[in-house]
Order: C-alpha cells, then structure tokens, then sequence
C-alpha cells in the first residue's frame, strides 16, 4: 500500500483531511457560478469544468456537461487518465503552480448537488449479517435466510426518482400500516422510520448483455454512501408477496462525493468464506470488497450527535460487482448512471448494526443517546448522518457525509395548501 | 356514447378501422425523414412534428423533440387541445384540406419508435383472478391472495431499461433456477418463459407529493398494450423476500402507439363491487377503469397464429388511478414517463387468462394449439401478438398491436463473441 500523494494544496497534505490527492472524488458544486464538475483536495474544491473549458482537461467537453453522468460514459480508461492528469497537476513539486491555483475554489460556502443522474435505483440485501438478523425478527430464526440467499445476491429495484443528496431533509411517510394486534389496516405516518447504512454502486459503462464479475467489477465508476430511508411498519404490511414498495419510496439519501475505484484500489479485500460454494458465473474475480469504515451518528433536533453504530464495508457477503454481474444475467441492460445499494452493511456484533431496526431489536430493546434520551426508531426533527473512510499509511480517503433530517409528517397529505 | 367522427381521410371512417378521428393515438415514426411524433388516422399517420414547425400546431415546440415526453409534461389541458386541434384539422367538411394532406405519410413501410422515454416502469398485481390464479399456484388455495391484497393495489418497480417497442426480438434469457425435486440451483436459460398480458398507463404530469385517486386520473396521458415477458422458473427462486428481479428483467413489450384517456372517455367503466372497503384516500373517484377488450395470439414460427386468451381491462379490481395514487402515498416523486403496468389482466374464465402460466396451469395443463401443437409455456420461434380495441356506436378505438418473437437462448452468455 503506498503512502500519502503529496500536493501543492497544503490541506490536502494535513493528517485530518479526507481529501488526499489519493482520493480526488466527483461532485457537482455550485458558488457565485452553476452548477457545475468538480473534485474535492483538501478544503478546496478543483473545478474541472473550467480546466477543460482552459484545455488542462481534455476528456471531449464531457466535464463542461454541469455533472459527471457523460464522463461517466467514457469508461475506464478515461477514468484513469483524469486521475493520472489531476494527480499531476496538483502535485506537490509541480511547475507553475499558480496557473492551477486560479481554478480551487473553497469547499466552505459551496453548494453540492447531485453528482450525476441516477439512471435507475436498485438495492441490494447482501449482508449475511443484516439479513439473518431481518429474517430472524420477520420470519423467525429458522427461516431467517431464504433458501436463495447463499446463491445469489439478492435484490430489488427501488426508485430513482427518491434519491436525493445528502443535506435535503426528509418528510416522514404517510402510508398504508397494520400491526399483528390490529383488525384491519390503518392510513397514517410512519411510526417506526428507519435508515439504512449503505455504499452505493455508480455504474459508469452501460452494457446489455450479461457482464462477468470481472466485467461488471470494470464497469463501476466509484462508490458513494447512501441512506435508504425505510418506514417499517409500511414495509411490514406490503412486502408479501412482491418485496418493498411504499416503504422504500419516500426517500434515499447519498453522499455528494463519488469515491472512484482507482482511489479505493489499495483497500481491496476478499468476500468472507463460503460454506456454500457459488455458482460460476458469481464467483470472485479477485478482491472486490473494500475495508471502508462506516459509521451512523444520530443528533436529536438541536443536540450533539451519538454515533449509533460503527461497521466496514468488507462486512459483505456479495460484493457490488457480484450484485452487478448478477442484475444482468437475464440480459437486463443496464445504463451509465445506475445506482446499486450493497444493502444494509452489518458487522457481527449487536453494535455494528447498520439499521434501527436491528439495532433497537424491533423496538424491544431501545438504544441509550448520549444525551440519555431512549431511542428505537427515528423521531421528528433527529439528524441522521453516515459518514466512511478508508485508512492507508499516513492518508486516509473519506466520502465526507450523508446526512438528512426528519421532518414531522404532514397533518394531511391530500390538503394542498399546507407547508 | 357519441358515434364515429367522420374525417377527410376516407381509410378513418371504414368500418374495420382502429384509428378512427376519435382516436388519434400518439406514436413516433421515421420512413424516409428521422423518428418524429405522429397520431395515427385510417391507414396513414399525421406529421405533427411538421405540422408544428408550419404552425398548424402550436404547443411551444414540444411536439418537434422527437418523442411524446415533453409535449406529455404539459399536462391535460394541452391533451385535450391536441385532440379538438387534430379532430379540426382532420374532420370530414373541412375547407382547404389540401393544405393538411402534405402532412399525412403512409402507415405502411414506416418504422415505429418508442413512443416516448420510459422515466421509471412499475408493475402492479391487481387483477383478482390473475392473483388468485397464481397465488393458487404457488401458496396454495387458502394462501392465495395476500392478507393485504384487498387494501392497497400491490406493486413492484420493474426495470425501465428493459422497456421496447412492438416488434423487438426477445431473447431467451439465463437464469439462476431451481426445481423442487432438485437438490441445488443451476444456472440455465429459462425453460417456463411466459407472457403477462397487461395495460400500460402511461404518467403526464410529474408530481411530488400524495396524489388522490381523481388527482392521478388526471395525471395519466394515456395507455399503451403491454407485454411483461416474465421467466417463471427464475421467478420462482428468486421471489422471496424481495419480489420479482431477473425473471422481469429481460424485456417488457409496448404498443407502439398510446391511445390518450380523452380518446377513451367514452368507454369508462366502474372497478367491481367491493366486499371489502377500500380506504379513504383509494376509493374510486368516478368510473376509472375501461372497457376494452383484449386478445393473445401465439404464432409458431412460420405458423398462423392460435388465440390463445381473450378478456377486457374492465376485469381489473384496481384502476391505474388507484394504483397511481397508492404509488405517491409515501412522498415518491413521480415524473413524466412513468410506466405502470396494470398487472396480468386475467378474467373469471379459463378461457380469459392472461399468462400462460395459468393458462396451462403451471404445465400441467397444456394448451393445444390451432395447428395442433401442444404449449405450456414459450417455445423458441413463437411469436406472441396482444390485441387490444373499445368498440363503440360504429366505430372501435384499438391500440394496433403489441408483438415480439421469442429467439433461443444464446449458448453462452458470457462467450462474447457469439451472434
């Protein structure tokens, strides 16, 4: 694993940073201009638009497009060669520093946006932890696994029109809710909201044919963090008998960073061991997992925050390449902008839960706040923010946050004057 | 219910017609000129992208963008200028009809598009006796429906990218399957490859927040044939928990023309008396189903074609209105070119089922075809044809149809060199 990549961009140098040379994600930021390409070093943020716009940059004007779904689109190549070429125009020893100075602009006071345009949202259920312990509560602990579990990674598609970026705040749900104790269902807000700590998947290189692990491990632009917001007790009524619906709808929340793949490279590490082998076409094509640090932290409205659990990406039992391989078996095509959720990442241990629902057991066993207040699911006005990082030798590459707050429900979600 | 409108245009006032003036369905053509939007009318399709651009037509140049999307975002008063503008332009006692005829291009030789970008694509189970029929078969008879399928219109979102037009070739897909004598999963093409025959409705107006049920009758543009190719054996090891995913995923068939709600108006008919009452907030809001009737042919390769079903929308228990508005309870966003598939529209009779699955139920019952040959399920070669019209006081309004031919599955999917 090599050392930290020294730039001319003191911050970017400075023990604390999540923004090394090593990393350079993607965002969209906007300032006193639009919106418009951006990567993040140290507390600055490089504009990338203007660099190609001044010829620094030469990816076909893909970067001058106001967000990096058509860069995206070049493929691995071109993803690799922007970051060999900001890598040298930011380096610590480079000539005529001051002819790129001109284009970093202060994270401070920027505004981010969606880094690209979510094609379609699917998400995954690929943590053996999160999912014995989901199946446990739902369906007892004899039938926690599904039978297909082992085999294949199982998923879902969600909806891309939910995702937002993080900082957009999150109205709690209406929807259609029953408990087991209860005679006929009830329409009201969501009681039991929920999050789920994920990574998400962007696909870069479109294809329509089914993709090989290896293939569809290629096809993966980066990575960002990524909330799914889950009312329970919708999710609970309408699952059965074709998956989540309403319950999964409402919101998903991700980072504004895009960690690529070539900044992740030196934490790859290996699915866990299988009992069950996988069939060919699934299995690993090399390490495709990533020691990546998560973490969930909870502030109530106007309080300081407790982190509520701590996990690692390489908790996985399916990697994001697998998931991908897997979605286009049946030669479903799959687009530049694709956003895969890995699924709730739970560690082994009852404090690496990566959901309320696990966390509080169901609400049977409530968590403790640092401020001492009870919680088993998320109340009105709670800041929920998911942060990630992976350490190298005296560096560390970090996706920032994701975060959102829960606002009340509406009092009634046919009236069309309230605010 | 009015009679025929007669046109000008003598092939739309013939008795076998499905394109009379009261329908004018919207679809994208190109002969010797690119992909445009045109209306079908007897045996010829108006320009109105050139109609437009000669400002016969004046929409704010949402009909010369090469689809319906944009001019689909104006929303229902615009709909329905479209329609009194067209029927004027068109009507049998208009003066200088010479000016219009430069805009009316042959049907026959031109090429159908996609009709317009497919936003996201949800697919509902909302037939009670297609749901019967197939809960039947895979829970048995007491565990048919669902405890919660009486309350709400159950859905799943499906796979946009996999949305294509009438007449694309489909391929037999791979997938991970298991019997239930079989100890283990294989990975193989789908040997119960299926139909489902449905109505698409087609969404207008974007939305963000709950809509009621006369909110999202407003909001649907209009309706297409559709045909969700459906890999029963992947489907039924993959289902549980989470819903259907590769079995759906290989193509969903359209119509290449949408038939608008105005041009359906007359046939509105009520969803079936209610043993159990429907909440508040999905509760009909007037007539919102439709009394069309609907066909499956099954043509063997270079064979005529048996009918296989015949039923009518009007079977359905939940219209698109109701699934529409269940769809945005929770907050989620809907957008211009949301597909919502009504779900299998299976009737009371063996006769009117909409899949093959429960038409040969499950296998074991197989069909036997006009020319003698027995099907259970899809064979390599046949070609499968939905049919859809509402027959009116001497006229009928039709969709044309839906089709697409069955290819065998590729020998190797990861082989890539392979035709």
């Amino acid at each position: 694993m090599s050392g930290l990549i020294r730039s001319f961009v003191a911050t970017a140098n400075s023990a604390g940073t999540q923004f090394p040379l090593n990393n350079l994600p993607c965002g969209v930021f906007s300032d006193e201009k639009p919106p418009r390409c951006g990567m993040a070093i140290g507390d600055s943020i490089l504009d990338v638009e203007a660099l190609e716009a001044w010829g620094f940059l030469q990816f076909g004007g893909t970067l001058q497009t106001s967000d990096w779904t058509a860069f995206m689109a070049l493929g691995p190549e071109a993803w690799s060669r922007l970051r060999r070429d900001v890598t040298a125009l930011l380096a610590e020893g480079r000539e005529n520093q001051d002819e790129v100075r001109p284009f970093l602009c202060p994270q401070e006071g920027a505004v981010l946006h969606m880094p690209f345009r979510v094609a379609e949202y699917t998400d995954f259920y690929a943590s053996r932890h999160h999912a014995t312990n989901v199946g446990t509560m739902f369906r007892g602990a004899e039938n926690a696994l599904p039978p297909n579990w082992m085999h294949m990674p199982i998923g879902y598609n969600g909806r891309a029109s939910s995702v937002v970026i993080s900082g957009t705040d999150v109205r709690r749900p209406w929807g259609q809710v029953k408990g087991p104790d209860e005679s006929a269902p009830r329409f009201a807000p969501s009681a039991r909201f929920d999050i789920e700590l994920e990574l998400g998947a962007v696909v870069g290189l479109a294809s329509d044919h089914p993709l090989s692990v290896a293939e569809a491990d290629a096809a993966i632009f980066g990575y960002v963090l990524l909330n799914d917001w889950s009312a329970r007790d919708i999710q609970a009524w309408e699952y059965q008998p074709l998956g989540p619906f309403q319950a999964k709808a409402t919101a998903t929340s991700i980072s504004p960073w895009i960690v690529m793949s070539g900044a992740l490279a030196p934490f790859r590490c290996d699915t866990p061991a299988r009992g069950v082998p996988l069939p060919d076409h699934l299995r690993d094509a090399g390490p495709m997992l990533f020691d990546i640090d998560l973490e969930v932290s909870l502030a109530p409205q106007g309080k300081a925050g407790t982190v509520i659990t701590r996990t690692n990406y390489s908790e996985m039992y399916y990697s994001a390449a697998q998931q991908l391989a897997h979605h286009t078996t049946c030669g479903c095509p799959m687009r530049t902008g694709d956003l895969l959720g890995s699924g709730t990442i739970s560690g082994p241990q009852k404090e690496n839960r990566g959901s309320l629902l696990e966390l509080s057991w169901g609400g049977k066993e409530p968590l403790t706040l640092d401020t001492g207040e009870p919680r088993s699911f998320i109340e009105d006005g709670d800041r929920l923010t998911l942060r990630g990082a992976a350490t190298g030798d005296g560096y560390c590459v970090g996706f920032g946050s994701c975060t959102g707050r829960v606002l009340p429900a509406v009092k009634d979600p046919y009236a069309r004057n309230e605010t």
